[in-house]
């Protein structure tokens, strides 16, 4: 392997392009070598752009290519399965964006080339390497906060997506789209969820209901080991991207987020206002950087990817007890859904 | 009736004595003509700091004084009944903290004699006359948020009360000990609930398991209309009292509540600081102010009482469901408690 | 003496009412057994509505009632000199509204009547008593900062005051009127101070240019010992009513003040807002309280005045000086002014 | 000239390397085609690291080298008249970093060099393009404020120089160095200054006055309009590194400036704490990129140079008048500065 790790990728969309432009340019242990889009201008263009040797139509004709090294795969969900498959199988270390897939028996199929093959395999979820987040987590183990024993978590969109995006068909539902971040989080900080009991409802945008879907859910949790959590998901939080998560310890409590973008504040008769973070890639820009870079570095030094497959799949699993247990009213054990 | 209000108040603990400094000092439209404590020394003394010409050793001696014209009750919770039957059967306006008793039974009871003596109630909930909680009030009813679709609140104790305290015998449990000011919210924001489903554990106190009792609860709301609720409760707010609520609308949302108690920041090596708000006089000392000078304004202008005995039944109601549902690990049906 | 302390009120202007208020029914040390204004139908009307005992039209009539122990005089400025000499010439402990006077002629002949007969002197300053500055007081006597090397204040009222009362004729002008507040801050956590040099001009209300005063003021300062310290003041802080103070130490920095009153924060589409401290009651109610609380328990405790007419004296002195160096636009040494 | 600007980095210390990341990787406008720093090794390596094709070890070498279209100097800054004058008389667009120089004399001899070859010239002060700073200056456009009227800033280091860096034979001392800044933007948000005051001292750091600077200042301006402002600076900003503005205007304020760097609370006893901004990368590199790409954007479009030379040589002036009424302890007026 060469001192800069050859990676290509896979899939060129909004995130897509986003990476390209951080392994291309931000992150100096990478150079990017390849990338793949089934539009192959727009894969032709952005190469010419990044000035990225090879581009292609198909992920597989990018993971045959000999000099790419490692694959990060930003490709749609239903995607993700051949992709990763296909990239470990080949043995090059791969990045793979959340959500793992869509259902538990890709993931499966999924695991098992990763177990078979023994390929390094990095799962994305990037609010895990997000300063306030990664803070948290390092707070806790100091003891700052003495043993957490609830966690709130709750993420808020500023607009509900196209329907399109949001058909539970390919997104997986609000549980899955939006809440998969926040059931990894409650995870990552507290371990396992024995069970998850739901409530949700179309209150914003009455077209929800036409795919199938909700635009607002409260899920409550309990932890493998007694303690709680509790999540809230809103696609009407219209003054802006909010994402904000608290653990209340024994002896603290950590809050992450915040609400203000640009350092002004506006102060007219009795009244001080600033303006608000719009949207996810203002809130995590510098996640998804580091993030990357992590896994380059984890895979340049042979070290543990940060995050692993399983850790994609059992979030993937925790927001579908989440999403049975909205459908069921009914609490669900996260064991039972497989 | 005179132009000023003669109150007689019963009950002299720790916020007994706050509602006389009150109505005896702070409110303009009110003087205290006689107190009530079981604690006669008490009684006596305190009437004699607040000029406040006859003290006794029993509530119904007070509401028999024929100069008392209305009752504060701050009597223990489980005197509420008796206290408040004599006094509107007194004809006496009347005022009564919260909770209006620990069972339905017992609320029936006053709920009956209010009734059919048409005697003016108020029930305290002071929350309600709060700037913050006031204010959102008025923004909601001006169209600020458009319509609330979720109502989230949080209650945080900087400590566990005394064990005597909290026993849920006497107390009724966290639900309805610190809950009911969440419930009361809920229901005044948004309307009735229609089920509760709701999580709780030991988490921080131990010993809170020999008296029966929790000290984290999280309860999921299901108003009657559909819209959605979630309160958390949590004895172990270590680092101060935080009461917050948010309303998310379908326009905008309202945040109340706040953490500075003094109005300083000490900054230090890449460090800035500041303290919390103690303990539940320092947040609420101008509420509790606010809602006996608008009980006696009430009394004084024959308006109808803020807020009614139904509204506190309703709130009991609402908590005792969600003990239930905490209990029996099932959704409850709000109305289902009788 | 009496365990508690009969005081009379000379002056029943708009502090004065709230000075009653809080001496009649929120600090237990004190009675109120006699009040005086020169509008005798005010005095009389307040007296009733406080239970004060007896009402006179002259502060001299107040001072001779025997009953009258200590004597609290918030009385218009230009009253101050002989309210103040009839007062502790009469022995009775007195407390005066800042400024002492409006020159140091007046000064000297109230200096030399406490002096003459040493009766106890306390002189208003009510930010000294605010929660902020005494924490912040405190933090620096504990070494939360090291050692003090820039003071930093800034004084807004969120409007002009009236032509009538901002006469620099009676209000001494912006810097005496509004500054002296900040200049004695200046002296109490800095000492002394040495030179001063200003700019000051008629920004935002040309009308103040007819009563030959200015709305923008800004003063640098240079302490006895070499520190340094600036102050601005505006009559157009039209966003509310804004006092901050910076300490800048050589281990850290302090900062006291605060923009919001209500705790709600409104958030709509890419905007969070509050309101803002509407004036200086809102600000500092509670220090003029505990102002007077300290004085009466001073007296009571035959302790030393918390500050001094000295104090006074000086910071008029200062803001003498820094009207001065205004005017001659040239840096004024403080002790020049006599 | 191409569609993308072929620019050449002189100087490649903390800034340039800074500098040299940004145009090569971040700036989709901008080709790096040379480098060049007096210490070749560096150079070289730099080059290496970024593909330049072309390193240098003199400006005048890369000024040369025909690939290169656009200069950037970021050299030392006793170097910049040399590199502006060779660049602009080779006709090549050229950036500098600020100060233009330490003397009226090198910026008069840049200034006849930029007005004779009439070549493209660009000022760096980052401030200006910092989102903060920048919405301030269109809500200004706007009338949010109404007129402005007083201007507040505050410069805060979180740590002294070492005393070679600060020497003011390099620096110019801690007006030019530190106060340029907000001198610029002084004039930026208010126009031509018109006379200055000041007062300075060695506070934190006794060994500052052995290379004859202060690590504490405060300037107070009057603009050529009567309006007023003020500058403090200081050296022992120890809580982290802390710039904030305000404008004060007759119907509003503004105020930039924030004090997290990372977003989270960590709240314990008594106490909510969190970081600051450790130093001016942190606060200002997306400023840095903005001023950078603007840059080449205005060559590439033929606009106008966003920031003058002449606003360099004013800031410069202003910042030489701070000075000397802090040596001479005399109001000076600004023009008289030659």
């Amino acid at each position: 392997m060469s001192a800069k790790l050859n990676v290509g990728v896979i899939g060129l969309g909004r995130l897509g392009k986003v990476y390209l432009r951080d392994l291309a340019t931000r992150i100096p242990e990478t150079t990017v070598v390849a990338v793949a889009d089934i539009d192959r201008t727009l894969a032709a263009g952005l190469a010419d752009e990044f000035n990225v040797p090879k581009s292609y139509a198909s992920g597989d004709d990018l993971i045959d290519d000999r000099r790419v090294e490692a694959v990060v795969i930003v490709s749609p969900t239903h995607a993700h399965r051949a992709n990763v498959v296909a990239a470990v199988e080949a043995g090059k270390p791969t990045f793979c964006e959340k959500p793992p897939a869509l259902t538990l028996a890709e993931c499966a199929a999924m695991s098992s080339a990763v177990e078979k093959t023994g390929t390094f395999f990095q799962m994305g979820f990037m609010r895990r390497f997000d300063p306030g987040y990664a803070a948290a987590k390092e707070k806790i183990a100091q003891g700052v906060i003495g043993r957490p024993v609830v966690f709130k978590s709750s993420s808020r969109d500023p607009f509900r997506p196209s329907l399109e995006y949001a058909n539970p068909a390919s997104s997986g539902g609000i549980m899955v789209d939006m809440g998969i971040h926040d059931f990894d989080l409650a995870r990552w900080f507290m371990g396992d969820v024995d069970t998850i009991s739901a409530s949700g409802a179309v209150l914003a945008y009455p077209e929800m209901a036409s795919i199938g879907d909700i635009d607002n859910a409260i899920a409550t949790l309990e932890f493998a080991d007694g303690r709680l959590g509790v999540i809230d998901l809103t696609r009407n939080g219209v003054y802006g991207y909010d994402i904000t998560t608290e653990l209340l310890g024994d002896a603290g409590t950590l809050r992450i987020g915040y609400l203000r973008e640009t350092p002004i504040l506006t102060m007219t008769t009795n009244n001080v206002s600033h303006d608000t973070v719009p949207y996810f890639m203002e809130r995590f820009e510098r996640a998804y950087t580091i993030q990357l870079q992590n896994f380059a570095q984890n895979v340049l030094n042979q070290r543990a990817p940060a995050v692993t497959l399983d850790d994609g799949v059992e979030a993937l699993r925790t927001a579908l007890a989440a999403t049975a247990a909205h459908h069921t009213r009914q609490r669900v054990k996260v064991s039972s859904i497989q």
